[in-house]
């Protein structure tokens, strides 16, 4: 079991994002549910702001499945901030069992991951799971605040402004199903650039597709569509070219959340969008309703994570990094098995 | 099932703790199984020292429970640095699929319960929970430098210096059946001193405790052992009395990690231990051979967190807290139920 695959039976209920000014005005703008035009969601300070877009998302996510906070047995929530605060903050007022997560930007797969996990037991009949990410905390907090204007290096990627939320049930009334997971290794290949945390997290979403693959016996040709959280355009590319070294040519079914959300013609984000919120968003308004209406039927969704803080690199660190996959599939796959 | 204390069957099959020179040279010193003498363990920072204290800890607990890395599905790790960097710098050589948390000093019990969650669930087979604090990081990150020598007010607590780790399987090989576990739900009623932080975690224990209770049927009566993580004298004392208030009276069975571990008379450290390292080696060292040798049969444990960040107290934000609870008893009582 080490290692492979765990085969689940579950799926997502319903799911709901939550974004900011600059994802609005992106490729994917009409598909969230909620926006700011100002990014400060009618709070006083940008931490206040991503509390409460973890919240809205939540509540969104519990509306469109017509579902109330008693119906969740467990929460699992995380953000980039330090401690935590914008899921602390965010959901202290659900009266619901509370899971505090720290995967960087792979939170939302993490969370998904261990709700699957939870009601594929039996352990729990639903569970939600929140991530959420700010540019102006994240800036503040990992860079210079952004009054400051600091220049960015090409490979730089920029934080997204969003929160999803996942709700995750039995299959009967899913609109996606979750066939499998597999859990992210945490990996450290040496990047220290902490400018270019596409290349630190690639071999560690390498490591997890291969195992993936491996443990499964599927193969690329499987899948509609193979979707990386926040690569962006250099991670991805180091991604496609570490696969296609062991054999396996993801590149015909290969796109990333981080390239998706903003457009490269007309906002200027460098190598793309990052952060908890990148996939948290693209997966709840984008890629899951075409999964609910058969559009794409088979998806393999990997939130990727780059586990370092500013003391650690100062400290002269590498970037350890994590990728968390979860296999989703339209209900029409329901005979399909994966593992 | 909502709020409700979940079943569980499965069992602690080993532990270890790793600690510095304060809680060697206090009364619980003898339990622990690895201590540094300068609190370094051989590094440069404090921060790599905290890291390579999850590393051993993990390490010593593999080889006393005669298991290797292979053996392990799963590890749930965290600690109170930014961006948990303890954990994961501290488990990256370990080939093992990895699920960072964050639940502030809570963190013990939270991977206990979702570890022993995903085994009775049988998703995983055997799954590891780690957490650690070091004090000379947590002042540097939460107060300031220790070198800047800060007057500390009464009811502050003293951050542990030392790491946990747990590993959790099957009933057959366990030390200690851990019969079922219950949540914490995030609280906060309204203290914002983040030098009282027993004030602010003791209503959120309170509120596990009684959910526990009311869930299970079962009285303080029922357990030779209530043990808070660390909510110290101040909080300790609150707890008692809001349980008492709600007509449960747990005095008599009542002790906190954070009054186990130093000694009042002799060393100063206020109002208490603290931190994710103070339930985690008390745990691992001192109660659990208690239980293994059937000196304590029934148990609650529960693991407290303040779920703050020193921005949001800057914020004038208040602390929302949280209580996770595990129930864990002597193999003779394998045939006594729980719910």
């Amino acid at each position: 079991m080490n290692n492979a695959c765990i085969p689940t039976r579950c799926g997502i209920l319903s799911a709901a994002s939550v974004v900011g000014k600059l994802e609005k005005n992106g490729p994917l703008g009409g598909c969230f549910d909620i926006h700011s035009a100002d990014d400060r969601f009618g709070q006083k300070t940008w931490e206040k702001a991503e509390a409460e877009m973890q919240r809205l998302a939540l509540n969104t996510a519990l509306a469109k499945g017509e579902l109330r906070q008693e119906d969740l047995d467990a929460i699992f929530a995380g953000d980039l901030l330090n401690q935590c605060i914008g899921a602390a903050y965010g959901l202290k007022d659900y009266n619901v069992p509370y899971f505090g997560l720290y995967g960087a930007c792979s939170t939302a797969a993490e969370g998904l991951i261990l709700s699957s996990l939870l009601v594929s037991g039996g352990m729990v009949q639903r569970a939600a799971a929140v991530a959420s990410s700010h540019n102006c905390t994240a800036e503040r907090q990992y860079r210079s605040p952004i009054e400051y204007g600091g220049q960015r290096t090409p490979t730089a990627q920029w934080t997204v402004t969003g929160a999803g939320a996942f709700i995750v049930g039995e299959n009967e009334h899913a609109q996606a199903l979750v066939k499998g997971v597999c859990p992210g290794i945490v990996l450290e290949k040496g990047i220290r650039d902490a400018a270019n945390m596409g290349a630190a997290m690639a071999p560690a979403a390498a490591d997890t597709l291969l195992r993936f693959f491996d443990s499964t016996g599927k193969s690329p040709d499987d899948f509609d569509l193979i979707a990386t959280g926040d690569l962006g355009y250099e991670g991805g590319d180091i991604l496609c070219e570490i696969m296609a070294l062991e054999g396996v040519d993801i590149r015909n079914v290969y796109n990333d959340c981080g390239m998706m959300i903003y457009s490269r013609d007309t906002q200027d984000t460098h190598a793309g969008g990052s952060g908890c919120g990148c996939s948290a968003t693209v997966l709840a308004s984008y890629l899951l309703p075409k999964i609910a209406a058969g559009a794409l039927k088979r998806v393999l969704v990997m939130g990727t994570g780059a586990m370092m803080s500013p003391q650690s690199i100062q400290q002269g660190e590498y970037i350890p990094a994590i990728g968390h996959l979860v296999c989703l599939t339209s209900k029409e796959e329901e005979e399909w098995e994966l593992c």
